[in-house]
């Protein structure tokens, strides 16, 4: 596999994002140097096999900043200036601010094109960076009026070399749009959250207000910025959305109304179908393979003889989830093989006793 | 293993739960009659090992109605006076309404308590049922003041049989807590996922999003059936929602003035202490445990050696995680232990070769 990249790439800002687009590249044989505020981060991300850290002799074709929403303008145009033959991109979640303040700084706007990947962890840091986090995940390539051809391509080989899919927008459609799917599910599920502080009865809370909140462990500080620079966004949708809540409230208020029934009915069925809307379950990986779930009884040995036996009949475990459930006597393991493999490791398991719940 | 419960049973209602329930009281021997408005899912039921088909001369000593929440009431005043000898509970998500209901009709309700196990599955009925959904979970005897000893204790043992956790609440107590943890985590995530209709740009949706929409796809009859009867209770949790809802969007309305950022900082921040009130694993107990990730190879074994060797080492792994990666030749194992065990069973691993990430 050869790279669409030929040219040389350095990567400004050595966090998750940083890392792993380095991590991804160097390992494609692309020359990638390596810069961050912080020399020891710098270091770490080069040990990690990121790239080599950058000398002022660096020539490169591509700078990509990935440094944090509330500085990428400002180095951004500082690595314009840097490299007057470089084409510039970044990585920020939010677009059009910064397109708008490098126009107003009488940046070079010819070379530079936004781009935002649609992916990250839940962890940040160098240490987490993955080569693969980008593959199969929509790449955002923020087009505006000036930036040259040679630009947007150089931009999209980046996306497609680590994997992802490419997809041209406006910045102001990509803003937008990441308000719709990012930044309020972020702060809906945020103040839902909220609302554990102090609560009686936070002992019953299963799965679904697991999932529903779990994206509120998320960074404020990263958050604050995000949301900061794309309020107008988030306002509009959350405006639509608050007007969607005072009628669910208001037909629960007097729920033997008149249409009171029909109206919380419209809401649940309205929300089946905007979980519709969603492009086919997304580790298209994950539809590949077919998870199962064994039971484990919980003393030492178990997940050692498990393995041992998956191996012995000659399966691969894709992918392994093991919840420890406080008191039980019984562990539930989640297993996924590929589709092929299911039937034959189920019989297989079942023959040496295991069960499957 | 030896039940707690003694006599026989009757379920009123195959569906998801009635059936599961069936399961796995017939699983520990316990004999059940299983009864259901429709005789094809009467015999379904059966035929899946939930018990026999109810007949004219079964004297159940204890009735578990598993009936849809608006005819529940009806039915356990049904089975209350067919049964003089009987306990009677039910399992329906919503507990003032129906003891309300059966003091109201002049049932005997010295053997009626309540109950709500807070299990489920995305699927419902039979087919979906399953032994193993009560293990480990919460689930709520709702006690009131006429109830007898004799009745309580039953209920709790039907619980405790399935490896449940039975937790005495009043039904107002519950019904309070279910709205905050269930009933309005459900609205909230309807309402956020009926915004995505329509709208551009939803191919841009990540984890975030999807966990957070979830149960959006939950079946609209049973919940305008569940919040009509707890409307008062998730009316008030809306309104403490609405009011946080109403601050957030002022501040991004002039994100400039002073105090907005700060705003939206706490509401984040917030969200982060509101998702540590959480039990079990995305709470407390991931705090009690230590998480570190080793490297495995992609190669057949790997798996098997790796728990063979932390078995050796005398270490139990409390929760297990395997990223699946497309194309990487490294898996990255999350491995959860007990902070005591931790560095031994790293410094143990390391010297045998393994690496960590």
């Amino acid at each position: 596999m050869s790279t669409r990249l030929q040219g040389k790439v350095r990567i400004v800002g050595t966090g998750l994002i940083g890392t792993s687009i380095g991590l991804g590249l160097t390992k494609q044989g692309v020359l990638v140097s390596l810069e961050d505020s912080s020399p020891a981060n710098e270091r770490l991300a080069a040990d990690y096999g990121a790239g080599s850290v950058a000398s002022s002799k660096d020539a490169p074709d591509l700078v990509v900043v990935c440094v944090p929403p509330d500085v990428t303008a400002r180095v951004v145009a500082k690595q314009l200036e840097a490299f007057p033959k470089a084409v510039v991109t970044d990585v920020a979640s939010v677009k059009s601010q910064i397109v708008d303040e490098l126009a107003a700084s009488g940046s070079d706007l010819s070379r530079y094109v936004g781009s935002h990947p649609m992916a990250g962890r839940e962890r940040g840091g160098a240490a987490s960076g993955r080569a693969d986090i980008f593959i199969g995940r929509p790449w955002v390539i923020a087009e505006h009026a000036e930036a040259s051809q040679v630009a947007m391509k150089l931009v999209e080989e980046l996306a497609l070399d680590l994997g992802s899919s490419p997809i041209r927008m406006s910045p102001a459609e990509h803003d937008r749009a990441v308000a719709l799917v990012s930044h309020v599910p972020q702060l809906i599920s945020s103040l839902l959250a909220a609302r554990l502080i102090g609560a009686n009865g936070v002992e019953l809370a299963g799965q679904g207000l697991r999932d529903t909140i779990r994206i509120a462990a998320s960074d404020p500080k990263l958050w604050v910025q995000i949301l900061g620079a794309n309020a107008s966004e988030v306002v509009s949708v959350l405006k639509d959305f608050q007007g969607d809540l005072t009628q669910v409230i208001s037909a629960l208020d007097d729920v033997s109304a008149a249409g009171s029934l029909s109206a919380i009915d419209q809401a649940i069925s309205a929300g089946n179908r905007g979980v519709e809307q969603l492009p086919g379950k997304h580790g298209s990986k994950r539809t590949q393979l077919e998870t199962f779930t064994i039971i484990i009884e919980d003393r030492p040995g178990q997940l050692a003889k498990l393995f041992t036996e998956i191996n012995e009949i000659g399966v691969n475990a894709e992918d392994v989830k093991l919840e420890h459930n406080p008191g039980a006597q019984l562990g539930m393991l989640e297993l996924s093989v590929v589709p092929t493999s299911a039937q034959k490791l189920q019989d297989e398991l079942s023959a040496r006793g295991w069960r499957f719940a």
